[in-house]
């Protein structure tokens, strides 16, 4: 089959490949649609020793699988798979497994390609009016979804999101469905007018108040970012990670501890929330999407994907 | 009056000093025991640019007062002293206050002196049946506590404390008294005695397992410490940062994220509390008195307190 091949951070299209062969308890998946990522740039840039086919936003249709039911069914995957005995595992943190193999980033072969593999338990049946190009947008909808999961989002919160890319966008999108008092801070004029059409209210960096948000979320993962966020929290205020960083971070412990900051780190959320948010249209990822390429052409996907601003570049087998 | 004075990193006796004029709402406390703490040591080093009278952990009489009845109490104070007007301030968080003094630390005169002064609201008084060796440590008592305020201990949680100085042996003597499985690494073999004395565990730190505890206390300021503390916590575990650093510390913000980590920061606590538990000798801190020296002799005090290994010394006007 043809797939998308990352090795030494050179991405190259390979059409040697043969079709996974589901091991027990997985499903073969015909891709149908595939979003390129912040992480799979970062894997490109060599922030995760991953070779193989990267890749983990995806829908698709499942070709074979154990559970003859859903042959030919519409689904979008949970990208961690599991061990199910491992400590995290016994704690129903499947996500934390720590001997996980993680769609397209760890151990196991990505949606950039014509088939992947994955477990039943990891799929989730894409109601029939979302069309393919939202429910490809399941995973990082599911992960900014995660916030809330993990902390709780009062009435009077005032909230600062810092960064307004392709996670930033969904991020601010399910934070409005919240009703909470929410501030963008963002970059690139067409982030900020995407964010105004959903009326959303935008700040500019320089207009950020010191020591003033209840709840500020971090999502461009640059140092620059992070301090921003760490001036802009109030005391006792919370800050979360939502995004990673290419190198460590010098931070000012001393002041977390003075200021007793709650500095949370937030990663992969809830498909099923996500999905129902997408049937009710609560969120509209359609605007995000900028570009649509064959995974033949996927290195140039690539190549637009990482410029300033682009949102989502999607490939299609 | 006599005090402790400190000035451009320097430490020195004076005998010129006035006895303080307390201003409106304020009490004249007349200092019967002080104590020094790791915060004194780090003020002395120039964590902190604060020149004056150090000390912010005591035991004290009233000696003048606009409460007439409080005159002759003995009573110990809550070292921040807040604005009642800021936005802290009006959201009940007065230790956050942004215009506070800070007994001691921050724009106000400190408790190595014979008198000091604090506003009445700042008091409590103490129990009769606790001595002044005892109520000395309400206040490193009560930021001890202040862990339990900021997070809920759950019966099968397994905890980790690393650091068992001043503050971390009181942190572990309030700690099992959750009744929490709790294991501390100590460096220092007298620190050690202490707590097999009352039955706390130890854990050697080449032994303490990666990814395993659900709360890790990190109570030793160092960088060193903190990776320890990183390494020890599991995914979705908490990092209580119960220490201030000297300088910022390099930390792997991806890796939080990843691991969905909370770090919290942890500073000031519930007075009522410490002196509720040493009432009820729940909390026994006499034998974590070094030495105890007369005022004359603070800089004395001092060079002992900053020997390795080395846990309370008192300073007696």
């Amino acid at each position: 089959m043809q797939a998308l091949w990352l090795e030494d951070r050179r991405l190259s299209i390979r059409n040697d490949l043969s079709i996974p062969v589901p091991p027990a308890g997985e499903a073969l998946v015909r891709v149908g649609l595939a979003g390129i990522c912040g992480t799979d740039l970062e894997l490109v840039r060599g922030y995760y020793p991953y070779a193989g086919i990267p890749g983990h936003e995806f829908v698709g249709e499942v070709a074979d699988s154990p559970d003859g039911t859903l042959i030919g069914c519409r689904i979008v995957g949970e990208i961690n798979v599991s061990c199910g005995e491992c400590e995290s595992c016994r704690r129903n943190l499947p996500t934390h497994c720590e001997r996980r193999t993680v769609l397209g980033i760890r151990d196991r072969h990505g949606a950039f390609a014509e088939y992947l593999s994955l477990p039943l338990r990891n799929l989730h049946r894409v109601p029939d009016t979302v069309p393919d190009e939202a429910a490809v947008f399941a995973e990082p909808l599911a992960a900014a979804l995660q916030i809330q999961r993990q902390i709780s989002i009062n009435a009077g919160d005032r909230i600062l999101l810092i960064g307004a890319g392709r996670l930033g966008q969904l991020i601010a999108q399910t934070l409005t469905l919240t009703g909470c008092d929410l501030c963008v801070s963002a970059r690139h004029p067409r982030q900020k007018t995407l964010l105004l059409s959903r009326g959303i209210r935008l700040i500019a960096e320089d207009e950020i108040p010191a020591r003033h948000y209840d709840i500020v979320i971090e999502a461009t993962g640059s140092p620059a970012g992070f301090d921003l966020a760490r001036r802009a929290v109030r005391p006792r205020g919370t800050l979360v990670l939502k995004s990673t960083y290419r190198d460590s971070v010098n931070v000012n412990l001393s002041s977390l501890a003075v200021d007793e900051i709650s500095l949370l780190g937030s990663r992969c959320g809830p498909f099923d929330s996500a999905l129902r948010l997408l049937e009710q249209k609560a969120v509209d990822p359609a605007p995000l999407i900028d570009a649509e390429y064959s995974l033949a052409r996927a290195v140039e996907a690539f190549e637009l994907a990482k410029r300033p601003g682009v949102l989502k570049v999607l490939i299609r087998p």
